[in-house]
């Protein structure tokens, strides 16, 4: 499990008590696995983590557990339990970080509330996802991503400029606010290191939602009212031409991305010599910004007028190589069977023990060449006995009886 | 601008060198430089970075600046001047994180690129975004925000289900590939103290989005078909009642999210109980989700009939303290004003020596109850005798003839 590529591994000798289910808690765990941690999951040994079973086949994984939880050792243990809950409580002195993501109330009922945890190990750092924070008025709320992004605002800017408010695609309301509490973590840690501090950590999504949408906000600044939604420009504002264009083959993803910049008048050139327009260079009613925003209309049909004749990729390479800014919308398939991104270790097929060859996205930040290496995530349990002997010593035949007992699965 | 509350700042002592502008690379700077480590803006003297300028008001700071480079200091200096650039690769030999977000291969002619600075510095975790991966067709294109979100997947599963690929509003493009430059930095930083190692950590926003988007590929695995639009549901599937409801006012944003979950049937019966049709608790017409995803339209026009005769914040409480997952759709103007974020410190009022009273979004996680302090973005060069004295104990008189010299501001 130690990933050993440039040296030693980020996080080597680091240890993770994992109470995460579902996305937000696990993507921050598994982000601290990747660089080297040893994060374990604590699961009721009857299903785990409800992750685990979204795809309704029994005993299998589902893909989304398998992505969010690579790098990990699973332990079920029976919460339940008094010695199921004091086998927790022991981990926990054993832990350097201890993360926990149930719905509000939850982790103090089942005994391992913050206090209980930091009385046993004054340097843990104790961390909390929840959906509000202390002292909003829905602190007691449940909410999920799409709770989330509709209290936080990702919603508002998110649709056509006159259209009902959309959720974007991306689980932003969970792996966006699980990445922020991993770079807490991270922080605590460090510190810690050297002064052996603990902390408590607390993040809510609604909250975390607010960091991405720093733009919206800064639009706010500037114009005195509420940011309104990007559709396909920004809602920093658009600067003509700018958006989506219609390429051949006429299917849902088949557009082409095309931005010039305010601040480089070469874009908009260099755009005029790729659609052959060369006689409008330097024509005043097009050369400034102001001037494309005047007739947006005309000067975006001209660049769809050329792109509608060519496929999004041909497009994006001739534009691109033209020194503008430029991408085809790319569907989920296109990227996973791209061979570019195999080769380079950010999408890596691996195996897994029941499901198999399997197509992982792997963490894409390369540390001295490479992503950090990818194991599957664990089956339910698969690292019990280990984990019990390594951290508490416990002796086979004590696990033997604790498993016996129903204790752990 | 040592952060103190709950002790030791995390990263105090840590000195990151920032050659970053615009929003990707600043926004991990900045998350650094909340945790308390000293982050120098190296700019040139002219105009910093181009982030500052985006209002078009000389002298002032565009909001857009202020929110992404609080907390840090700036020092201005002229890299075209080879006594400019020797002073920078001073402080690089007395930097622990070096970072820059420039087009590809500006860093190099500039001769600040990693062979040169990691020779000067062997320890130094030096750190590149870009827009496409090293072995990417692509990894000489410019991007932008919206460039990695066309070519990372995010505008694919982002808009109507018939309709075109539209931008998420977030600016995932930027602070979320920021977001995963500083886990991983601070992963080699957290090795760097045991061990002294180096890293070379490298970033393409491209390859970060497919983190973002994991859910679809998720659903992907499931159906063997490129993932959807989300809409107002999920690309996971939609389980009815679940989406934006329309509320009274009929503005642009009265709307209410509402997540019936299709592991609790009780979401479903509570939510009957709320609109007045117990009538219809246990009707096998609608008391499964297949049942409910049958009549989709139906079970979605009996909640809209309740939602419309409510603002979205009554039913985000009613429909909320019933334990359903609720929410309103709120809007950039309605969260800045909520004085509940004020009153947590997610969004504090601080005082810019320019700008005045300004609004304001914090780091959204707390350490021991708090988010870390914030100080204001810092003026063009303000820090530049400061740091040149603490980094590489240069006079007063020593930087008076550089700066008469023309090479720091």
């Amino acid at each position: 499990m130690e990933a050993r590529l440039g040296g030693q591994s980020c996080l080597s000798g680091v240890r993770i008590l994992d109470l995460t289910q579902f996305e937000a808690g696990p993507s921050c765990t598994e982000a601290l696995a990747w660089l080297g941690a040893e994060v374990v999951k604590v699961e009721n040994p009857k299903s785990g983590d409800p992750g685990r079973s979204l795809g309704g086949k029994p005993g299998v994984d589902d893909p989304y557990f398998l992505l969010f939880n690579a790098n990990k050792k699973s332990v079920t243990v029976n919460l339940k339990d008094p010695k199921g809950l004091q086998l927790v409580k022991d981990l926990a002195k054993q832990a350097d970080v201890f993360v926990e993501n149930f719905a509000p109330g939850s982790i103090e009922r089942l005994g391992l509330g913050p206090d209980v945890v930091r009385a046993l190990n004054p340097s843990i750092v104790y961390c909390q996802v929840k959906g509000f924070g202390e002292g909003s008025p829905y602190e007691n709320n449940l909410a999920f991503d799409m709770i989330a992004q509709a209290c936080g605002g990702t919603m508002s800017i998110t649709g056509e400029r006159d259209g009902r408010p959309l959720k974007p695609g991306p689980s932003l309301g969970d792996t966006g606010t699980g990445m922020l509490l991993a770079i807490s973590i991270l922080g605590a840690l460090y510190r810690r290191k050297e002064t052996g501090q603990g902390d408590h950590l607390q993040v809510a999504m609604q909250d975390a939602m607010l960091h991405y949408i720093r733009i919206a906000f800064a639009t706010q600044h500037r114009t005195g009212k509420a940011s309104g939604r990007a559709a396909d420009s920004s809602v920093s504002g658009a600067n003509p031409p700018m958006g989506t264009f219609p390429c051949k083959g006429g299917g849902l993803n088949d557009y082409v991305y095309v931005f010039t910049s305010r601040t480089n008048p070469e874009h908009w050139r260099r755009l005029l010599a790729v659609i052959g327009r060369e006689d409008l260079i330097g024509d005043a009613r097009y050369d400034s910004p102001a001037a494309r925003a005047e007739r947006a209309d005309e000067v975006n049909a001209m660049i769809a007028t050329w792109t509608r004749r060519h496929t999004k990729h041909e497009a994006m390479e001739i534009i691109g190589a033209a020194g503008i800014p430029a991408g085809a919308v790319l569907d989920t398939m296109e990227l996973s069977t791209d061979p570019t991104f195999e080769a380079r270790g950010i999408m890596p097929t691996i195996e897994h023990p029941v499901v198999g060859r399997f197509k992982m996205v792997a963490w894409p930040v390369r540390h001295s060449g490479s992503p950090p290496p990818v194991a599957p995530a664990p089956l339910l349990g698969a690292d019990t006995d280990d984990v019990l002997a390594h951290w508490l010593d416990l002796q086979p035949d004590a696990v033997g009886s604790l498993r016996a007992a129903g204790v752990v699965g």
